[in-house]
């Protein structure tokens, strides 16, 4: 992934409808960009991009030939998604529940 | 979740379309059921249920209102799905391909 890529996605990741927050991490725990301030970033840091970490490794162990693709953690008001690209780690916060709400008066995009 | 549930979910899941395999943990990592051999089932209780507890921890750390519905991790051929019940956790590998091939042929259940 490029550095224009990096932007090209900082740019389209808030247009999806029910995306709250979005952390853009290196896999060593750099911050690329993210939504939120920085103290809840390194919370995020601490808590997801860990066991995304985890899990990526976790996959290889049980099966060498297979790669992590994402991760979805879905709690009451949140879905945490995790997708690992090259060298970065990408975590997208959204409201489920908003997002369905969206989806039933038929927006399926942010209009900005 | 009772016994009789347990045994319940140990009849309902393989049902579904395109499971591979599953495996009910308790929470202290003992087996209660599994379709894999022992050597592969405690393979999946070092990994799987590892994170699953990882990612179970951090959801509450992040925000302690907030509780695990289910984690769902996809890999190039196969989807972790890792649901907490009660003191039990649900792992159902899942073979994605496969459902897709099978939906758009119209199954929708295994006939058995």
């Amino acid at each position: 992934m490029t550095q224009a890529d990096v932007k090209e996605l900082y740019e389209r990741i808030p247009k999806h409808i029910g995306v709250a927050d979005f952390i853009i991490f290196t896999d060593e725990g750099v911050k690329i960009e993210s939504s939120f301030q920085d103290e809840e970033t390194f919370k995020y840091r601490k808590e997801i991009l860990q066991f995304a970490l985890t899990s990526r490794a976790a996959i290889q162990d049980i099966d060498p030939n297979n790669e992590l693709h994402y991760l979805r953690v879905r709690s009451d008001r949140r879905e945490y998604i995790c997708i690992p690209r090259d060298k970065y780690f990408i975590i997208v916060i959204t409201l489920p529940d908003k997002i369905q709400e969206l989806k039933k008066m038929g927006v399926d995009k942010k209009d900005k």
